[in-house]
């Protein structure tokens, strides 16, 4: 199966062209916030350079969030539209999920932590059973203090990976000993592991009705709740 | 400190730019052996991508053997011929320790494997020490039986990544559960972790006496040799 992985959720962007489980292509940009500029070019320039036209394409898989807004909108966007237009599988993965498959450790809970600004953070815990990376306690948006509080409950080492500098103190002052920090390498999501977990996955997603993993409400949805306390925010963007 | 690392020993081809252990840029390709004709081209988008100018490099990492005769002199000669127009360091790292860096595991032995056909490796051991990979057994040309007898006389668990497949049966029958398998993509070299190496190496190479690290006599240099059994083969090009 070739297979297209895309990420841009944050500040890097990773594209891998991957054949099954063989590498065929892959580049990792860090520098720039251009996602809009590069991530097309990239994706023709890997495709070519694996001797593929993108008709080859089996299966797209885009980490769709949670992340940077305009980043994750900028992948699950391209995702979507190369696979209606290819008429090929779209599957999506977690972005924090991402990042954790940089750890290889066995046995120790991975916390992966993109930093959402005000001591607010996007965070999940993961681990590897036979292997396989499960999630232990779900992806989510919450701040340093309520995880904290989550954390305190675990046992065993914790391996943080991520954005880790805007929280460090207050993950040492409830792990001491147990806090384990992943270098700045380990914190580059890596599509072609993206690329691997995704062709695994069953069932791929209707295509029409995959959107980013926000995990939170944007500003102008908080807004409105606030103003209509009583009615589900999913109906947001129909009652607007 | 601005690091360029470059790794086509093998099929795949690895180049990575750097700022001290960030990641800047990379782009890795495993599909074809040209590297003549994409190492620099990859190189100077890399340097673009950054938004870096070659001058702006401090140093230059290369895994400079052992691996394909092509494919070492192609990279060293790109690493020396770069370090000298711009006048910067030089940094040569074992192509096998490139591999192994790929393995996070502590406490397990890392054996990197490069097929040099006809039951011949290229194979070397390593482990993690304290975090800082380290030669366990130094790196060799050799053949499945003589490295079995190495593997022997180990105990605890080794992790083989590299080309395994031709070796595999051999392996199991020497280390049975002792043996763990590493997957395709851990045996793909990764430019960004040859950089980050590299940069703590020291001291830097005299770019002019740096060879690859062949590791095994040239077919030329073998018949010469054997028509002179007495003479220190490091004269060979010397006589010629």
């Amino acid at each position: 199966m070739k297979i297209l992985a895309i990420d841009t959720s944050n500040r890097p962007l990773s594209v891998a062209v991957m054949d099954d489980d063989n590498l065929l292509a892959e580049t990792t940009l860090t520098t720039h916030r251009k996602h809009a500029e590069f991530l097309m070019p990239v994706i023709e320039d890997l495709v070519k350079k694996s001797d593929l036209q993108p008709a080859d394409l089996d299966r797209i898989v885009v980490a769709s969030g949670p992340g940077s807004y305009t980043g994750i909108r900028m992948a699950t966007t391209a995702a979507k539209t190369l696979a209606s237009t290819l008429n090929i599988e779209l599957v999506t993965v977690s972005s924090l999920l991402t990042v954790a498959l940089n750890i290889d450790l066995p046995d120790v809970l991975i916390n992966p932590i993109f930093d959402a600004r005000n001591q607010n953070m996007f965070t999940g815990l993961y681990q590897r059973k036979a292997g396989k990376l499960q999630a232990v306690v779900a992806d989510q948006h919450t701040n340093i203090a309520e995880w904290q509080a989550v954390l305190a409950k675990t046992s065993g080492p914790i391996m943080v990976v991520g954005d880790n500098q805007p929280f460090l103190a207050d993950l040492k002052a409830t792990l001491g000993n147990r806090l384990l920090v992943a270098s700045h390498l380990q914190a580059i999501p890596d599509a072609a592991k993206l690329g691997w977990y995704g062709a695994q996955l069953s069932p791929v997603e209707d295509i029409d009705a995959v959107v980013p993993r926000y995990l939170r409400l944007t500003k102008a949805e908080a807004d409105w709740k606030k103003r209509h306390p009583n009615e589900d925010t999913r109906n947001y963007v129909e009652k607007l």
